[in-house]
């Protein structure tokens, strides 16, 4: 999968934040929520097509980021999601959540409104702490 | 866990088709998509929470019932999410998805439109089919 490349619209939306051997880290550019993205190098279109050897790291990693999103963001809890009705490469949603966020109590997909950026400092800080965890290379 | 019960929303607003190993298989009562949910036996409310051994056979029956809800229903793409924004209990949904269905392409949660129960004879061939498929007990 050397010819391996993010989804335009990925790469529009989000920050690349790194990689893992689990596939790529993505964060929404809307720090209204933290709002992170897991997006495995696959040509497949959903979780059960991946094969068992690349889709259990990529699934340890997703529970992996949850944790990541509670302890840096505060999040008191995290939803977890595979749509892809809109961008056809597999890429694995995790948000967390506040009791009256934004969209709170409802989903963020589709209802989330438009907000300022992460601030680079904040990417900073998120980057740091993602390698400090392991959780994308250096 | 021989005390768990199924949250009372969760019973109100599914039917509970069986159980397995991974835990209790349920359906929305709105035909309008296929929309099932795996409940495990756990106080948890997070994926990330679960012991790895309870966490790994559940993951594992969520990507065979979006197999399953392909092949049953003829759906073209599956969408799957951890929210429990609304009800705490952990539950996990799959979602049959069509292009041009009620919410194409949007997510169901909190737009699925009212809609017919599904009728006796399809609970029937539902349960079937998942018991040859052995997803849950007889």
């Amino acid at each position: 999968m050397s010819e391996f490349q993010l989804h335009p619209r990925l790469q529009a939306d989000c920050h690349v934040l790194g990689r893992s051997a689990a596939g790529w880290l993505l964060l929404q550019r809307n720090a209204t929520l933290p709002w992170y993205l897991m997006v495995p190098e696959s040509d497949e279109r959903e979780l059960q097509a991946l094969p068992a050897a690349q889709r259990q790291p990529l699934m340890e990693a997703v529970f992996a980021l949850a944790a990541f999103v509670k302890q840096h963001h505060g999040s008191e809890h995290t939803n977890m999601a595979a749509i892809g009705n809109l961008v056809p490469q597999l890429h694995v949603h995790v948000v967390g959540r506040y009791p009256g966020d934004a969209c709170w109590p409802g989903v963020v997909w589709g209802n989330l409104p438009a907000g300022e950026d992460w601030s680079a400092a904040q990417l900073d800080g998120i980057r740091q702490a993602l390698n400090e965890a392991g959780m994308i290379r250096n």
